[in-house]
C-alpha cells in the first residue's frame, strides 16, 4: 500500500515546474537532472501530465514544459489521480461500483470510505504553490 | 495506492475469527466460506496470522484457528503490518531508512510522513470488538 514511483516522481517533477519563473520553460533533460528521475520514465510521465490539462507542451529546439495554471491551482490530487486514477484505498470504495461479493452488511467498508475521504481531501488540500522545488538555473 | 487484496482477505478472516464465541475453532474451509476467499490464498494468510502471533493454529482432525487474544486486543494495524509489513505510504517514509537522493530539503516528506501517522493511528484504533462477521454455525 504504497504510492507508486510514477506519482513520486510526478509530483516531483510537478515541484520543480512551480519552481520556475511564472511562463518560463523547462525541457525533459532539466527536469530529470534538478529531479534525479530516469529520462525516458520522465518522458512518459510528462506527457501523462500534459494530456492530464496539468502541463503545456511546446514544441521544437527552444520548447519544453511549463505548468498549465498558477501552482497554487494544482493539487496533490490532480497530479496523483492523474497518475494512478481516482485514488482507491480498498477494493470496496470505489463507490458505486464496487464488486465486492461482501458489500451488503460490510462493517468494514465504512472505515475505509472514511479513511479515504480523508486523504483525498488532505492530497486536494496541498497545492504547489507550498511545495516548489528549488531550481538552478542553467 | 490500494491495500492489497491479502491483507483485505485477512481482515476478512479475523472479522471472522472475532465473531466465534470465545475459544471456539473454525477451519480453513469454514472461515473460506464464510468469507468467500480462494481457499488456497486463505491458508497462506491463516499461515502468516498465524505466525504474527494474531492466530493460534491445532492441529488434528477437530483442529483449526482461534484469535491468540481477545478481539478489542487485536487492530486493523497489526493484521495489515502482518501482511504487508509496516506501513509506508511513500518510499520517503521509512524514517531514518529513507534513501531517496532528495531526502534533505524535501518539502513533500513532511506531508508524507503526517499523513502516514494519521492512517497508522486510525489502522491502530481500529479493533475487531467492532468489526466482528456474523458466522453461521455450520
Amino acid at each position: 500500500m504504497q504510492l507508486s514511483r510514477k506519482a513520486d516522481y510526478a509530483l516531483r517533477a510537478v515541484m520543480h515546474f512551480a519552481g520556475l519563473p511564472k511562463g518560463k520553460l523547462s525541457s525533459i533533460g532539466a527536469v530529470a537532472k534538478s529531479q534525479k528521475i530516469p529520462r525516458e520514465f520522465l518522458a512518459k510521465i510528462l506527457k501523462d501530465l500534459t494530456w492530464a490539462g496539468i502541463l503545456v507542451s511546446y514544441q521544437g529546439v527552444t520548447g519544453g514544459y511549463r505548468l498549465a495554471r498558477a501552482p497554487k491551482e494544482v493539487s496533490f490530487l490532480d497530479v496523483v489521480e492523474a497518475m494512478e486514477g481516482p485514488i482507491c484505498l480498498n477494493l470496496c470504495c470505489e463507490g458505486d461500483r464496487c464488486e465486492c461479493e461482501h458489500y451488503k452488511g460490510c462493517k468494514m467498508r465504512d472505515f475505509w470510505i472514511k479513511q479515504q475521504e480523508m486523504f483525498r481531501k488532505a492530497l486536494a488540500q496541498a497545492n504547489f504553490s507550498k511545495y516548489k522545488a528549488i531550481v538552478k538555473e542553467s
